[in-house]
């Protein structure tokens, strides 16, 4: 198929250029292009087809990249990046060197602000919109923020429109509401949300009372009070409660369709003008446009390669007998240590699937899905430790950044013990630059009392998991994205905190590599390709960062000439540098190299390219063997 | 005077045996002896005041220990440890070795969590409550969160309110509304508590209704379908708006006069037993009982020691030619940039007086308190950042943490000029283990493109922010509480980054002191204390953590034999740690030690206390320069 509109769009002028009722049109054929595109060449499917109409009438109303859209997870914007002059590089979405999977003000102009955590657009754009009413000549510039129903319950969210009428701005804020996030929807806001469709009557008579009374210059809309009045006045007329946004000052219209491009061009230009912040609450529906993902719309958030005729997902051809993914060892090893322990719950953050925190579901009184509140979902599992509970946090590393303090003050400080169970460590691959795991050795390994564990294996990790019950105070478990191993899920052992293992040590080397997480395949697969070269090499799979093994690095530190430490993390900060600082205060002459990732923004790519270029594949590490001092004398 | 009651309430089972008539006098006793202590021992006075009344309720109808108060920044609390045995230990509060100014669970089985940073009690109390439904035999223990005004409009509180209702659970909140923070409040949530005091009839209607209703067997606790279905019944009949906690299906009572005890104790003996989450609105003042913190609030928060008699306060008797605060340097530093520099805009969260952003009142619409909201602080500074304006954030350390997610995804990544002003960074003292700022070095240098530097004098500071305005992307600068030097306020002078300073170099020196940020000062003095004993080294100001200064670290690395790195924060992941990195990588084999705190958690005393404690005064300085290695040969 071609695109006889979507090839004719080099950019929104190019859109704007076109009557409104071709919209359905340019929305189709963007709808059938991602069919096509997504199908071979993975990415966000469900959130990006539900959000088409809302973006073409945005760049058709408003004037991109003058105005300003900012995304609240990105995800959603597919169709901002093929009318903003990139429906050739698409095909090249989330590869290394093509364009990323997520807006992103480096890659574009419209591109405004970065979005790959939730909750962020209104607070950013709110900054935008208060900074241009306070620049001359910018006063009339216009910010939307685009957020979904998940994200704006998630404190970020809420703080920001606590705000948004604190100063003056003309914030518009669109809330698009596909009834649920990556998995079902959580909380009390959005049960809220849905209810307000009950009042929908009354929303579109005030509505259309509302720009009748304006076309008759009934209205001004200079400053909020007026229009703060006509709400009054109007609802002792029909009588309803009051709104959230309207109780937090902020003027409320929806909702609507907003998979009906036309009616939401015509809100939009109806409302665009207005001054002080305003919310627009349009529905949309997740996978609009693909009958299996409309059906289904848990599976089809990404839902990797399929066919897009049988609407069959490669993903679903995974057979038994597969290597499981880590979170999934986790999931059963959870599962299975709860089914003896009652006083374990698992938390995460809306990330039940992804974590595999679902299979809790067994017990469904003690398996908690939060939401997007990563703040809330550790301070909560303190306060479950601190009544008796064992809690188990499961949230991908990049995500529990946002609950940095919770972590110190609600459950460190108090020795509270619950084990951190930290998803998607290092890198992510595709996903990229927002959502690498990279921090979390350098956050945790500074919180006194923190266990910090990286198993190199499934085995390690059931280990650890089993252990831990009889330890107390906090413990942190990291291990990434993607395949574990095949190890079987045997009787697990108990394990000793800070125990290092050697895993080779031969005669006469010289040279040691002190690895931490699943990274150490790529160092056991390198020792062998240059063993044939005459090089050797020993490997000791450190497993813990925090408490370090100081007995075996001692050892270390007598016996070898050269240490490398090899982490998939950010090396400043990392395991590497808890080495160096014992290392250097133990008074070691030995070289050390510290291999991880530098201290850059890494983008998307696979996981193998991006240890390419970061050096922790396994030439690299090869390379790194080969020194002449690792060469058997 | 003496206290006829308290001096007889050992614990709170003698508090209950009282009738509920005498209630009153044990909160004046309380207030009296309050205003007494803190007179001479100073506190945070002002909410203490406020609270008195809700805490002796709270102990009158709930069986403590067993029943949980969860306090929400527990400075509100003192009336608490005075009921819970700890009357004769108050005097030693916030003493090294005394009792700590917050509850505090290491310290009594009544303090139930760690409550020195905003907005977690929600969260905590949640999990308490409903790991008790979940316990067999704990089914029956009640738990309260007791929440200020300024904290519920917190992202984290809203995040607790938001899943409140998601699982079944029986907590009670009590929103203890004084109207204010520590400086004035802020944020539409509010506003909108201000307001609901206007509908005080209609709740009070309906909790009269109520209780009679269930008195006489109409209504049923079981559920929250029915109370629901009755407030919505009511809701017809007195027609009014909906409330924005039953929006998130929390149920509301209130507003009531929240200082009048007896009103208090009935309320709570009313709702009490009830199924389901609840939110109790009390208005309280703050100061309550001391006219002249009744009347002029803000100073009266901390207000330090004071007259009891004639209400005059010592630090009011501040003379100009004192020697500045270190905040007060950045505040006035901050204004002076900003006459010439339209970009410069400041944000703070809830902080404006702690961290003289108030003095850029003199350009209202470039000023922004946001609330307790670090998260959207920060995020809404990008927004501006990314719309041209250059935003000073100035945040205290411990409360920074909280942000650390927001600094690295909206700001770091895309290299925004937001400059962190890190207040209260290093120990703080009295405030304890919740306040200590003793980790932002480590957060802040793993961050990619992110500058650190912590200025040892106010004209190292004062240059560091007027070069800034020439830098590209983010920068951190932490300085401590206190006072900072009087040296004058010269024109500033552009200074390079990641450029150290030599401040002692003499001859023969086997021994460097590499130091950052004030307690350089306390490595000058040591110097000095040492030279008579023959004992030398050299001192050089690193200033920055990042970037190092390689060039002088290449020097230091080839010319010292010992190397002693010192800082005012955590030892691990910290400056001595990036130092240690880098002297590893270079291959020095010079002695390293690493002065700072350590890996501890690290309770409240006074700053010289505290720092005696761990290693970093100047007699503990002077004696690691006594190593033999230190003498001039």
């Amino acid at each position: 198929m071609n695109y006889p509109l979507l090839s004719q769009i080099k950019s929104p002028a190019d859109l704007k250029s076109l009557p409104v009722d071709r919209l359905p049109e340019v929305c189709q054929e963007i709808r059938h292009y991602l069919i096509n595109s997504l199908s071979s060449n993975p990415g966000h499917f469900g959130s990006s087809m539900g959000a088409v109409d809302i973006i073409v009438a945005l760049h058709y109303v408003f004037d991109t990249p003058r105005d300003r859209i900012v995304y609240d997870v990105g995800h959603q914007a597919y169709s901002h990046k093929i009318l903003t002059g990139r429906f050739e590089a698409f095909e090249n979405q989330r590869k290394k060197n093509g364009i990323s999977g997520f807006p992103f003000p480096f890659e574009s102009e419209y591109d405004t602000f970065v979005c790959g955590h939730a909750g962020n657009s209104i607070s950013a754009a709110l900054g935008m919109a208060i900074a241009d009413l306070n620049t001359p000549g910018q006063e009339d510039r216009k910010t939307v923020a685009l957020i979904g129903d998940a994200s704006i319950s998630c404190g970020l969210a809420f703080e920001g429109l606590n705000n948004a009428s604190q100063n003056p701005n003309n914030l518009l804020i669109i809330l698009n509401d596909n009834d649920m996030s990556i998995d079902d929807n959580v909380g009390a806001l959005h049960r809220y949300l849905s209810e307000i469709t009950t009042s929908a009557g009354y929303n579109r008579i005030r509505y259309k009372l509302y720009t009748k009374f304006r076309k008759w210059g009934l209205i001004e809309d200079k400053g909020k009070g007026m229009m703060l009045r006509f709400n009054n006045a109007l609802k002792s007329l029909v009588s309803h409660e009051q709104n959230i946004f309207e109780g937090l000052n902020i003027r409320y219209f929806g909702p609507f369709n907003g998979n009906d491009v036309q009616k939401v061009v015509k809100v939009l230009q109806d409302i665009k003008d207005m001054e002080g912040p305003r919310i627009l609450h349009l529905h949309t529906r997740k996978g609009k446009g693909y009958a299996a993902a409309e059906e289904n719309p848990a599976p089809w958030h990404a839902p990797g390669k399929f066919d897009p005729t049988t609407a069959h997902r490669q993903a679903e051809a995974k057979k038994s007998g597969q290597v499981p993914l880590w979170q999934e060892v986790f999931g059963d090893t959870l599962v299975e240590l709860a089914d003896t322990h009652p006083e374990i719950v698992a938390v995460t953050a809306a990330m039940p699937t992804g974590t595999s925190v679902c299979k809790m579901n067994k017990f469904p009184d003690r398996m908690f899905d939060v939401g997007i509140s990563e703040g809330h979902a550790v301070t909560f599992a303190g306060g479950l430790a601190a009544a008796g509970k064992r809690p188990f946090v499961a949230i991908y590393s990049a995500f529990l950044q946002r609950a940095f303090d919770n972590i110190i003050h609600d459950v460190a400080i108090q020795r509270l013990p619950v084990t951190f169970c930290i998803d998607r460590a290092g890198l992510v691959g595709e996903d990229g630059v927002t959502h690498h795991g990279l921090f979390d050795i350098s956050y945790m390994r500074v919180i006194p009392g923190m266990k910090v564990a990286a198993p190199m294996d499934s085995t390690t990790l059931r280990n650890i998991m089993y252990s831990s019950l009889k330890w107390d105070g906090p413990l942190a478990i990291r291990y990434p994205r993607g395949k574990a191993d095949m190890e079987p899920a045997s009787e697990m052992q108990e394990i000793e905190v800070g125990k290092a293992r050697v895993l080779t040590c031969k005669e006469g080397s010289r040279t040691v590599v002190l690895s931490v997480g699943p990274i150490g395949k790529n160092v056991a697969e390198a020792i062998k390709r240059v063993e044939s070269e005459g090089v050797t090499a020993d490997h000791y799979d450190m497993i813990w960062i925090k408490p370090l093994d100081t007995a075996t690095l001692r050892h270390v530190a007598d016996t070898y000439d050269r240490i490398i430490t090899i982490e998939d993390g950010a090396k400043s900060g990392g395991f590497g540098s808890a080495v160096a600082e014992w290392l250097k205060t133990y008074g070691c002459d030995a070289e050390l190299v510290r291999l991880g990732v530098p201290d850059e923004w890494i983008m998307h790519g696979t996981v193998d390219e991006l240890q390419r270029e970061c050096g922790i594949d396994v030439e690299s590490i090869a390379a790194e063997l080969r020194h002449p001092m690792s060469k058997t004398e």
